[in-house]
């Protein structure tokens, strides 16, 4: 019987965090502990360290996501701890957790057997707060905006038109649409409203883009809640509240330090959806990485289409981050399931079908092509997997010129990634002519099908009318320089979540626009996105426990 | 011009907590830090001290608030530094404030001027994460509540009759009554539905209640949540979500220590409301103290007759505590303003009103007696206090045989309140027979006539038809054998908040009861009881900003 994650999280003796950072240079007048084992990491730290060069950068992405598993966050963490193995000084930077799924479907989430990394309860629980304080600000954002319209309204805000909603980092989905300030007049004023999920709010894409605390509180000024009633924009600075925001998320904006398994240092920060949002880990925390270590190892949300591709046009563009190697992920299992396979019968051979399912791998090599980086496509083992199917997939790849690994660093830890840490650390020093895709100059439109075209293989993009309506209002406003966050499904190249593999003569059609103005992108909308997750009918909350000795289990 | 209390506690030189520990002998390995000046204090220390003797235990209360102010809070910190100086090992415990209120109208709050608890910042935002934790285990209650309901209602839940609500910790009026559930069916039901504020969550009077661990997680069970189609009770531990909540909440409940600006040891834990719960900070943090200090100093909310009255019959009760002595605390302008003086009118000289105000001391007074405890009056001065007034306060003091005080913590710090401290050991050395003030096992309809005639002075309680339906119905369910908390305007003895000074030849009407199974007792309310605080017309959150270097400004 294999052990769960949290059992071999718990068995884990972890090491003092002051110990960890001193491995990377990181001395105690840089950190603030929370308890032993995780830590604030100072921002000026960043700042002493601003004109040293950055180390390379490692992205590790994956395939389009399938119920079957991949094991991104696992090979970013395996790879880590194999990189320090081999000699490298390297950091792993990567997403907090939300609470709200762990109380789901999904139990917690920071990697898996023994690529992982710890305090996994904590981390996966409060953490150092950072959620609580995003909440926090986004609600005072919403409390301010409501109140101003209750005590008189003075910038006239239209409240059919409000931009803004609340926020709570809660499966729940009874919030998503609600009707507000019911009862009597001391109540405010009744109005629609809603509540996402924490991660999906605005908040913390800014967060996560921000270089610094004045950068911060900048763009929160800029967060657009709602239209007056000649349909002019109203903003967080017009209510007067970034000060009193940025002050609120003062802690939240400083790096959170945190070990693997192999007490290795990592930085786990931020976490925005990877649809509305560009769905990775903060710069600042990236950029710490870059400044102490020669390597870094980050990852991002979804599949390439999603993930590398935001990556790459935002983060990286906002960042100044220069990008060395892409790892893409993938499972056999996975592939088989996109060569068609249903999931009950992925334990089944099938090397014809995984074949297949290899188209999906294939666009996505593809699109880290397009944008000028090296890459290798590492395979997380799995115990299914026949030495048949292993390898077909092995001669895919050498007949396809596509450098590859099999990882084994869920049942080894770094040990079962050494090879693909070498062969990383020779990409790593290939030159590389990495550029976004698009410029932010170009029109909303030819950014929107530039990646629709080359990143998902589409032949075009349509815009519904409304969207049409909201590009001119856009051209208007002057908000048409921005990079694009698309909002796709992550099951699929395409925007038809049932459709595997590598679809072909296909269009995409944009719903719906959003402006994320203190982001400062646009989200292209291209299918209903759900902002606020639902609990399943036997949530996972109901295995939780705790005993005396504050032991916990039922986090798996 | 007087510096702020931020600016006042921005100028401390901190001592690390670790050190601060270290002077009461509670080793690191009973901490867990977050960052330098805030530290969590391990349960196991209480746990391998229970058979030790308690210190002495003393109770700060007021007279009834007014808008003049009375410095309870800060009379606690200052009477424990005066206590530490005059070589007396001394603890404070204060209740954790909450930080919608810091936005609104209040700023800060942590004591003030020189008898303050520091760091202010962190203690008034974010804290160690107890109320956000509070928030998330509240809520979780409410998504798996609605969750069970929309995937199936097994337990044949009333969406009529739901006891349950939502928080958050922000002053946020429209969230007061709201409609959840809107769209389609995969938005959940739809119900009527309203956030409190955190403090006012019964999760946070729980919490404040237990006495270890595994005590949280039965009294979590206890919550009621909602009644089903017969009328009967569902619990938290219907939805067998209490080991989950427990696990939310397994570091909010270790109490957090901190320091005064004279660097002795302070415990800041739990905050719940003080009119629908009982207003004082966990048994946990004063057990803690008792069992280390030779004094600990501790407060309850509002004025005596709510805030130790709860004390007194509540919390000591389920803790197990014995009090020592009893500081009343009062000012000159507040005594002017019960003695019905405008306060436009305070800082002129007015010794007849303020005599004539002494009758709502003499109140709070006689209560104290009741409860078998010796006191001390304590006036806290203020500038605009003349000779003639405190002469005059004074005699009356003599003439009744009260023990009284001068105070000038404010200005002075623990030097302000040397003669308080040393009249507060002799006070503390005399036997006294403390006794709550009913038996929990007369009826609910005893218990509050007993409070209302002997706290409030009131010729007797009219209950409300719906009032004697609840007492009937919970004499069915057994929910009769349980403490009273009430739920009073804390402006006046009697539930008419205009009436100050000591009303006579009043009754006190009982509108509604509800019951509060976890924390265990029943909250009477005599009148409408505001759960979720609004913003003012300009927020507090207008004037506060951080600089690059984290300087705050604007958080009074």
């Amino acid at each position: 019987m294999f052990k769960t994650d949290l059992e071999i999280a718990q068995e884990c003796k972890l090491e003092h965090i002051r110990d960890v950072a001193a491995k990377i240079g990181i001395g105690e007048e840089d950190l603030e502990y929370y308890g032993n084992y995780k830590a604030k990491v100072s921002l000026d730290l960043l700042r002493r360290n601003e004109n040293k060069e950055d180390g390379k950068l490692i992205l590790v992405t994956a395939i389009n996501p399938t119920k079957a598993g991949e094991g991104k966050s696992t090979t970013t963490v395996g790879l880590g701890d194999a990189l320090n193995k081999i000699g490298k000084k390297t950091m792993i930077a990567l997403r907090e957790p939300s609470l709200g799924p762990v109380f789901g479907l999904k139990g917690g989430a920071a990697g898996g057997g023994y690529a992982q990394v710890v305090p996994m309860e904590d981390i996966n629980l409060h953490f150092t707060g950072d959620m609580h304080a995003i909440t926090t600000a986004n609600n005072l954002v919403s409390a301010c905006l409501d109140n101003h319209i209750h005590q008189g309204n003075e910038l006239d805000i239209d409240i059919e038109h409000v931009a803004w909603k609340r926020c709570l980092d809660m499966n729940d989905r009874t919030l998503r649409s609600i009707e507000i300030g019911q009862g009597p007049k001391a109540n405010g004023v009744e109005r629609h409203d809603g509540f996402n999920i924490t991660v999906a709010s605005e908040v913390m894409a800014v967060l996560c883009l921000s270089t610094s605390l004045m950068d911060l509180k900048r763009r929160l000024g800029e967060m657009l809640v709602a239209y007056n009633s000649k349909s002019e924009p109203i903003y967080v600075k017009d209510l007067k509240i970034e000060g009193a925001l940025a002050m609120v998320l003062k802690d939240a904006i400083k790096p959170n330090m945190v070990q693997t398994l192999e007490h290795n240092p990592v930085l786990i920060h931020g976490g925005p959806f990877a649809n509305i949002a560009h769905g990775c880990n903060s710069i600042l925390a990236t950029k710490t990485c870059l400044k102490l270590a020669d390597y870094t190892v980050t990852e991002a949300g979804f599949g390439a289409d999603l993930g590398a591709e935001k990556f790459l046009d935002i983060k990286c563009r906002f960042g100044g981050l220069k990008p060395n190697a892409v790892v893409i992920v993938a499972t056999i299992r996975a592939l088989k399931q996109h060569g068609g396979v249903a999931y009950e019968d992925l334990k089944e051979e099938n090397v014809d079908a995984m074949l297949e399912g290899c188209a999906n791998l294939a666009k996505h090599i593809d699109t880290v092509k397009h944008f000028g980086l090296p890459y290798i496509i590492a395979i997380n083992e799995f115990a299914t997997d026949t030495p048949s199917e292993v390898e077909a997939l092995q001669n895919w790849c050498k007949e396809h010129g596509h450098a590859m690994s099999l990882s084994q660093v869920w049942a080894k830890g770094g040990d079962g990634a050494i090879d693909l840490a070498n062969q990383l650390v020779e990409l790593c020093d290939q030159p590389n002519s990495y550029a976004p895709l698009y410029d932010v100059n170009d029109s909303i439109e030819h950014k929107i099908e530039t990646i629709a075209k080359v990143v998902y293989g589409a032949d075009g993009v349509d815009f519904t009318e409304e969207a049409q309506q909201q590009i001119a209002l856009y051209n208007t406003l002057g908000w048409d320089k921005m990079p694009i966050c698309m909002a796709k499904t992550q099951m699929s190249l395409s925007d038809n979540d049932k459709a595997y593999g590598a679809p072909i003569n296909f269009r995409i059609t944009v719903r719906e626009l959003r402006p994320s103005l203190g982001a400062g992108f646009i989200v292209a909308l291209t299918g209903k996105v759900l902002t606020m997750p639902g609990l399943p009918k036997a949530p996972a909350a109901l295995n939780m426990d705790i005993n005396e000795e504050g032991h916990i289990v039922g986090l798996f």
